[in-house]
C-alpha cells in the first residue's frame, strides 16, 4: 500500500463547502479539550499516557498528544507499528498478540531503533517467540496479556501459568516487559458507576498479575491498562505505570451513548452532500438522500441494542449543530437515507427548508474508529472551515 | 489517494500459508462461474451485460467480464469512474444521482473520450445541470431514475415529472440517453418466488417509464434494470436494453440467504490466522482468536434479523471446506472472535485440534461489498493457492 504520509497545510481555511465529498472532519478544539481531560485525570498519578493510535491512524494527530515523537504510544497492527516507526515513533506497544509469521518483522523495527514492546498470552506462543529469538540471535521485549473481564484474551491474574510463560521468557534470555489489560468488556457497562467499578477491576487484575510476577524475581515495569471507558472515569491507582486509550480523542456516539462523554465532545463527523429528497413547493422532505453511505460511515451499528434510535449516525447542519430527529436510518454503498421527522422543531424545519442540491450536512459516527477507517484521510477544522489536510497510516 | 494499479502475477503460485493475513481470495473458478451464470441467464434476450464495478473495484476482474475493455460497465463514485476511464473504460453509467459539484469532473472524463452516462431524478438537478452545460459549452448523456419499488430515489415510471425533466433536458441541448431503476428492495424479499416478481416489476416500471419517454418523443435507447437478485431470477422481457450487477461475481452470505446462490458459490473470503484459544492437552478450544477484526471484515451483519446465526462470517479450513456450527461471534478492530460449537461433527473437531499459531482458516463474509471495501487488493487463487495480486481502485 502507498499512501502519501505528507501532511497538506492550506494556505488560507477552506470553507467545508468547498470539500470533496463524503470527507472526514476533526474539529480541532474539540480534539484539544479530549485530548486535556484524559491527561489531567491522570495527572499526578503514576501512570504515563500510552495514547492507542489505532482510532487515529494520523501522525499530525499524534504528534499533538504525545509526551515525544518518540512516543509512549499503542498501534493493532505491524502495519501500524511500520508506519509509527519510519516516522520516529519508538517506545511502542502493539497492543494485539504477536504470532509467528510477524517474528520477523518486529525484529526488524527493533533494528531500525524501535523499542517495540510485543503481546502474548500463552505458553505456545511464548516459547514459539523463544525459538525464533534463539535461532536469530535477538531479544523481544514481552508484555504478558491479562484477562481481566473475561472479554476477549489474556490469562488470568491469578493463573499459576502467568508465571509459568514469564519464566520461560527469562530462561530463553527473552525480556518480560510488564503486564497488559484491556477492560473491553466496558463497553456492556449499563451506567458509569459500573464503568468506574470494571476500571477499579481493570487496575486490581493488572497490579495483582505484576505482583505474582514480582514474587518470583521478575522486575515487570510496565504495568498497562486502558480503555477510553475505564480511563477517563476510573480512579488512579498506585503502581499503574501507564494507561492506554484511542477513541477518547475523537469521542463518539457509542460513548456519548455510555455516558462518557456528551454530544458536544464528538470531534468527528462526516462532511456529506444533500444528492436526493431535496424540499419542495413548500413541503418538508420525508426522507433526505446523501453521498455518505456505508463506504463512508461504515456499517457499525454501535450499541445498538441500547441506542437503536441513532440508526447509523446523527444528522447536524454543516456547522455541527444538532438536527434533533434526523437520524441515518439506512445505507447502502454509496447513499445515507436520512430519516426526517413528521413534526420537527421551528429551527430543524427552517434548516431542512433551506436544503439544495449539494447542500452540506455532518454525520456524528457510531463509533469513531470504524468510520475513520474508511477514510484515507482528514481535513482538520478550525472556526468551521479546513485548515489542513492530514493523512492517515494504517495497513497490517 | 495514490495507490499502485500494477497487477502482480506471481513466478510460481505461493501457497496460502506463507501470505501475509488477514487477506482477501478469490477463487477464481468460481468468480467464472458466476459470471457465466449471469451472462448464460441473459443470453438470447434483448439486453446486454453492465457489470457493476462498485463491488469488485478491480479492473482485473473486469477485464474478464466485460464485453469489451471499453464497457459497458456500470459505478458508484466519481472516483471509480475516473479510475475506470484511466485503464480504458468508456461506456460508463455513474449510477448514483449527480450533484453540482461534481459536474465539472463528469465533464473532463468525456473530454478524456468517456461517454459517461450521469444520473438525476429531478428537475432541481436537471436544471442545474442544463445551467451548467450551456455554461460551458458541453452535452452530457443523463439516465433518469426510477422508483420500481419505494426503495431508495427515482422518480415513479407514471409520475407526469418524468416527461417534465426529459423535456427541461432536452430544451437545453441535452441528450436524454434512457431510463434506469434497481430493484433494491430484493435484499427484503422473504423468498425466490418474491424476487422473480420483483424482477418483474422493475422491468416493468423501466419499460413503462421508456414507453412515456417515447410517446413524448425521446428516443429513450437505454432501458436499464438490475440487482444481483432480480438480475439472476427474473425472466428477461423484451425491451430492456441492459442488466446491472455486482455482487454475483462474488456472491456472500446474505446471497446464499436469500436464497440466490449456495455456499459453494461464494467467491471470495478473507484468510485469517488464529492467534490464541488453540487447543490445549487435548481440549477443544471454546473460542477462537483470529487476525481478522472488523477491520478486515467490515462490521456488516447482513441480513441479521433473518439469519443472525451467521453472525459476522462463516468459518471454513484454509481449503475452503466449512467448518460447521462454527460462526465469527464478535469483532473488535483487529480481533474476530470464533465461537465453537459445544459438540462439533467429528471432522470439525478433528480440524480444530489440529490448529496451531498462525494456522489459516477462511472467513465467508455476510457482505461482499463491505468486506473487499476493507482491503486494498485481492489474492487470485487457483488450486489453492494464490496466483496473483489484484490491486483495487476506488475512491470518490
Amino acid at each position: 500500500m502507498s499512501r502519501s504520509l505528507q501532511v497538506r497545510l492550506f494556505e488560507k481555511p477552506v470553507p467545508l463547502t468547498e470539500l470533496p465529498t463524503p470527507c472526514l472532519l476533526l474539529e480541532e478544539s474539540r480534539l484539544e479539550r479530549n485530548a486535556a481531560r484524559l491527561a489531567v485525570h491522570w495527572d499526578g498519578s503514576s501512570a504515563c499516557l500510552r495514547p492507542h493510535l489505532k482510532t487515529c491512524r494520523c501522525w499530525e494527530v499524534a504528534r499533538r498528544i504525545l509526551a515525544s515523537p518518540a512516543g509512549p504510544c499503542t498501534v493493532a497492527t505491524m502495519g501500524e507499528a511500520e508506519a509509527v516507526t519510519s516516522l520516529g515513533g519508538r517506545d511502542i506497544v502493539l497492543a494485539v498478540s504477536i504470532r509467528p509469521a510477524l517474528f520477523a518483522r518486529a525484529q526488524a523495527l527493533m533494528e531500525q531503533g524501535a523499542d517495540l514492546k510485543v503481546l502474548l498470552d500463552s505458553r505456545t506462543m511464548a516459547q514459539a517467540l523463544a525459538d525464533y529469538a534463539r535461532e536469530q540471535g535477538c531479544t523481544f521485549s514481552v508484555l504478558l496479556e491479562i484477562d481481566c473481564d473475561g472479554h476477549r484474551a489474556g490469562l488470568a491474574a491469578a493463573d499459576p501459568e502467568l508465571v509459568c510463560v514469564a519464566d520461560l521468557l527469562r530462561a530463553a534470555g527473552q525480556i518480560v516487559a510488564g503486564v497488559l489489560t484491556h477492560a473491553g468488556s466496558a463497553y456492556d457497562c449499563p451506567d458509569t458507576a459500573s464503568i468506574q467499578a470494571l476500571a477499579d477491576q481493570e487496575q486490581e487484575a493488572a497490579l495483582q498479575a505484576a505482583e505474582l510476577l514480582r514474587a518470583r524475581g521478575h522486575a515487570c515495569p510496565i504495568v498497562s491498562v486502558g480503555s477510553t471507558p475505564t480511563a477517563l472515569l476510573g480512579t488512579p491507582r498506585p503502581g499503574i505505570s501507564e494507561v492506554r486509550a484511542g477513541v477518547y480523542l475523537f469521542m463518539d456516539l457509542v460513548m456519548e451513548g455510555l455516558g462518557v462523554c456528551s454530544l458536544e465532545d464528538l470531534a468527528l463527523s462526516v462532511l456529506t452532500s444533500v444528492i436526493g429528497g431535496f424540499p419542495e413547493q413548500g413541503r418538508l422532505p420525508r426522507r433526505l438522500l446523501t453521498d455518505a453511505g456505508w463506504a463512508a460511515l461504515s456499517s457499525d451499528r454501535g450499541l445498538e441494542r441500547r441506542f437503536a434510535s441513532q440508526g447509523f449516525g446523527l444528522v447536524c447542519t454543516m456547522e455541527g449543530h444538532l438536527l434533533p430527529g434526523l437520524k441515518v436510518a439506512e445505507l447502502n454503498q454509496e447513499h445515507g437515507m436520512l430519516s426526517v421527522p413528521a413534526h420537527p422543531d421551528e429551527d430543524v424545519r427552517d434548516a431542512l427548508m433551506h436544503l439544495r442540491a449539494d447542500s452540506k450536512l455532518r454525520i456524528l459516527p457510531n463509533h469513531a474508529c470504524a468510520t475513520s477507517m474508511m477514510h484515507q484521510s482528514i481535513y482538520l477544522v478550525r472556526d468551521n472551515a479546513a485548515v489542513a489536510l492530514l493523512p492517515r497510516f494504517g495497513g497490517w
